[in-house]
């Protein structure tokens, strides 16, 4: 069986932490061996440049999106990529189009500038199903709660442009959208009716 | 007076700490305000990835090559830019040309590949010279030391490839090539001369 690659996209609150956790523990239930990661962060280095993205106090925005792009190639070289090779699924918690979202779009660098980045981050590898989990912006918020790093603490307008960038992008670039909003048990089911497409009978 | 932006380039132990101190000195000796800076590392961000770039255990050559871009783009934003717009003079000890040097060629990223990545990072922005310290394999090797990070701890066959890709991307790029492996003020004399092309009448 071959390994296949999905990453699990959307705002701040939107449940992708458990939801990934959910759809691995499906996939390990059907004797499918896969791995739970994430981006920025996923690697020692990550590990590293994720405090500096999510702890730092001023970043240029251009640093800010070279510093996710440097963290994404150490997790495709390093981690996805070899996963792969074993044939291994990959549930990674964010990746390119989170770049395209907020650096792109958000931050202003522009989505053909990040592409092109993001290209040469990961060599090239693209996630066999991306999807997106899009939340009333209300109940984002309280997901999010009162203990949020700095791209968490940006306020409502800001969330607002995320998921607008979101669901913008999943029609250009094909990425699967589904309603975060209900129970966790809902969207889990969603998710993997989604996944299941991928699975070879 | 404008400002002007000098980048020092070389291989490790061509003398460029040395002789971008001994260029500064020169310059405010002739009432010129020169802004003395690092790659990587000029920032406070940048001491960071300096020590993830040259400690570090493993980095995929792609991940090294964004850190040092990402390091690129906060210097350019947060101290480059902002010194040339008061009018001083910046004097940077390696910039772009480094990384086509060790990303591009040695590290066998592609030149083309560096450039648009290095593009990105300075939003475009240029030296207005930059001279290579070409220094001869062994003076270089005594100049290195004992004491040398991971990049300086490379063979010879490394050095050598650095320096013969700094000789022949000089000749497509317009970098001036100094010798610089005769006595420090022989250096600092041709270093001025130089410069002294970019000074304001």
């Amino acid at each position: 069986m071959t390994g296949r690659f999905v990453a699990v996209e959307g705002g701040d609150g939107s449940g992708k932490s458990t939801q990934c956790a959910a759809l691995v523990g499906w996939l390990q239930d059907r004797g499918i061996a896969a791995l739970a990661t994430v981006e920025p962060g996923g690697t020692p280095l990550g590990a590293t440049l994720r405090q500096l993205l999510l702890d730092g106090e001023h970043l240029s925005a251009r640093a800010e999106a070279l510093l996710m792009a440097a963290d994404r190639a150490e997790h495709v070289e390093t981690l996805i990529r070899p996963a792969l090779a074993r044939g291994e699924w990959v549930v990674s918690d964010r990746h390119v189009p989170s770049s395209l979202v907020y650096q792109g779009v958000v931050r202003g660098l522009g989505v053909d500038a990040m592409a092109s980045l993001s290209e040469f981050a990961t060599g090239g590898l693209v996630p066999d199903l991306v999807v997106v989990l899009d939340v009333d912006d209300t109940i984002a918020e309280v997901r999010r709660g009162a203990d949020a790093d700095r791209m968490e603490r940006e306020g409502e307008e800001f969330h607002a442009r995320v998921r607008a960038a979101y669901r913008e992008l999943a029609a250009r670039f094909g990425w699967v959208v589904l309603d975060g909003s209900g129970p966790a048990t809902e969207v889990t089911a969603a998710l993997v009716a989604a996944v299941a497409t991928l699975i070879e009978p």
